[in-house]
């Protein structure tokens, strides 16, 4: 890994991670009459008499914005809009080479809530969709509430959304190796942010009700005076059915499942060892974990899954919004719901095959052969319940299409990437 | 030419123009982490320290916005923002294609003045530039006046400032073959639009004085009282120094040149033949000129220009708004400045050579030996103004890169369409 100042140089290098392109010919000037004046002339009169057409004619059906006001940058905080740049630029470039999305990075220079919800809305006629993106909680989730109320295109949060979509699936294939019934488990969440509300909300939809969440005022519980918010107040009317109050510590004990979705550090083995049989435990603070792989494995761990590529079972989002994206673009979904996010689960978990292990609950993110099969079967459980539910701007689609496409775009994203990164040359 | 039906059909199998594709390689778990996490943090830290350091190390100093709220879509009116989707993407194609910049097509949800300059300004962090278009006057150029003021990236606005840049360059080739001195010609403009406002100014700083613009009140004076507005005002103090009121019909009488930038139709033979010897004639409303290219000749004028590709003399303005941005953007330039124009002007000019004539009095749009000329002379030049005048980030800047970057710019955007329109069959 090269040092911090190597780093900046190959940044300053390449000033920036993506491009545009042009994506048709444009040779002679028959090509240009028809792809500008006067030929374009044509394509927004139609438009003009049926807006719904600027689907169907322009970029606007798989362009979606990254948007960001910098508020809570990957672990550190409120930088600031212009220093969350290039984390949304290593994120559009993650959308188009495992999802074939067009992202465009969009740090907005207004930390307040009204306003970004204003100028989002504002910025709705190009985007076929937004991913919400490093915005502090409990703002964040206000914020993609109200743009999911109050816009007819999906609104992705992927810390929330994506996270618990991987973490679920991760859960899934957990059971299977435990013969445990996922229904029936003791769930302990160490962390109320983004994250902890999306699994929740997921969880709460799957209709599992022995779920605790633990935030710095220790267990959420229906009733609790410290520390509430209207999120909380959520979490604690969906999980906690006894209304137990306490600690980690106490709340840890017989769990099947321990989640950290928090800091470095908090897990320790006296966690694991008062757990019930073969706990699973997935420590999901980036970079450094809240428990070690080896450390929770040597506490007696079944199963372990972290944030880390350097151990097995990495949970990384890359499994989850660019093909979340790409079957809400698809199939035209006018918004993101728990059930396309339980179906996306549950497709991802399938993807792992014969392979499936304690060291192998997961696709391995960024190979090629598992990226073209998590594509394809996320992209299409998403379509096919975004449909179901009538949550689409589309009463049928062809998922034979959607399913088909999925190694066109991994492999056609290779090839352009070739191209261009040779051509910077 | 495909019919309206045919036209349609393309843009439906395309779905746009342009696409973001990723300019790094990401071939391995170590070229991932460099690019995104953890590596993407050295990067975010030093922005967050410096926040000037993020032109130098993302996409941010390359890569411009195209805001448009959709109030004036080429001759089809206030269409809406949807509707003018097509025609961004075309501009952001060009804008890539000719000058290697990467724009991005931002159609507003909003037509209200105030809301459109807060959403711009919202969006700065992000980008480079941004180009007006489209935008519905008097509004735009409030707009454009505000945003130059209160944003320190450049703000191009290619109604005003391009047309203008690429008419001048024009009269001044025309000038050359008149023989005549252009600080002592009598100049019609028939439009007090964006065109004619930007005409205007840029005469001014020319300090020409003997300039007649005629809207649909009839000439403009200081002093009129009909259809008046700041911008009329400011049109009539730098302008009509007799304080002349009249028509075209009366104003026209002895004019040297006779610039339309208003509508289909308007001039006749009746207009040219009142004006002094060698008339020049700039019919510049698209697709149909105020007078056709032959009726001009065969009413005596000397040299005649139109916004048509079908006769000499085309009035384009890809030869302005790719090749001004690419010297904004590579000198770090805060604002677009008449200084910059005139010189771009000039620039523009010279790159008609010894072909000079009647019959070419500016490069030919879109081809690729004069795209090449004209991207570097203009973007040079633009770039020297800006670095001259102190209106850049920059004491000083490296001319012959940006002179020698042109051929490879407009080279490489051939290489990388092709492998995006090969790669989308």
């Amino acid at each position: 890994m090269p040092t911090d100042e190597e780093i900046l140089k190959i940044y300053e290098a390449s000033k920036g991670t993506i491009e545009t392109v042009p994506k048709v010919k444009v040779a002679n000037k028959e090509d240009l009459a028809i792809r500008y004046t006067p030929g374009v002339a044509a394509v927004s009169t139609a438009i003009k008499n049926d807006k719904s057409k600027v689907f169907a004619y322009t970029g606007k059906s798989n362009t979606v914005g990254i948007i960001t006001d910098g508020s809570r940058i990957l672990g550190l905080g409120n930088i600031g809009p212009e220093a969350g740049l290039p984390v949304m630029e290593a994120k559009a470039m993650l959308f188009k080479k495992y999802g074939g999305v067009n992202a465009i990075p969009i740090c907005l220079d207004t930390q307040e809530e009204e306003e970004i919800i204003r100028t989002v809305k504002n910025l709705a006629p190009s985007f076929g969709g937004f991913n919400i993106e490093d915005i502090e909680s409990p703002k964040c989730f206000r914020i993609v509430d109200r743009l999911s109320k109050e816009l007819e295109i999906p609104i992705l949060h992927d810390d929330q959304h994506g996270t618990a979509m991987v973490t679920i699936a991760a859960l899934i294939n957990a059971m299977k190796l435990t013969g445990k019934d996922i229904t029936k488990v003791k769930i302990v969440i160490n962390g109320a942010g983004a994250a902890g509300l999306g699994m929740v909300r997921l969880l709460s939809y799957m209709k599992i009700k022995s779920v605790y969440v633990i935030d710095k005022n220790g267990v959420i519980y229906d009733g609790r005076k410290e520390g509430m918010n209207e999120f909380k107040q959520e979490i604690a009317a969906l999980t906690n059915p006894e209304k137990l109050q306490g600690t980690l510590e106490t709340v840890v004990e017989k769990a099947d499942v321990l989640i950290g979705a928090s800091t470095a550090g908090v897990f320790n083995s006296g966690h694991i060892q008062k757990m019930a049989d073969k706990p699973i435990v997935f420590a999901l603070a980036n970079p450094i974990p809240e428990i070690s792989y080896k450390e929770a494995k040597d506490a007696g761990a079944f199963i372990v899954a972290t944030g880390r590529s350097d151990t097995p079972n990495q949970v990384n989002n890359v499994l989850s919004f660019p093909n979340i994206m790409r079957g809400l673009l698809d199939s035209g979904a006018k918004r993101v719901d728990y059930d396309m996010l339980y179906e996306a689960a549950k497709a991802l978990a399938k993807c792992v095959g014969k392979e499936l292990g304690p060291e192998r609950i997961l696709p391995i993110p960024y190979s090629a052969k598992d990226m073209i099969a998590v594509l394809s079967n996320v992209a299409t459980a998403i379509a096919t319940s975004a449909v179901k539910s009538g949550n689409s701007r589309h009463s049928e689609i062809d998922l034979t299409t959607i399913k088909a496409n999925a190694a066109k775009i991994i492999k056609r994203e290779i090839k352009l990437e070739k191209v261009a990164t040779k051509a910077q040359q």
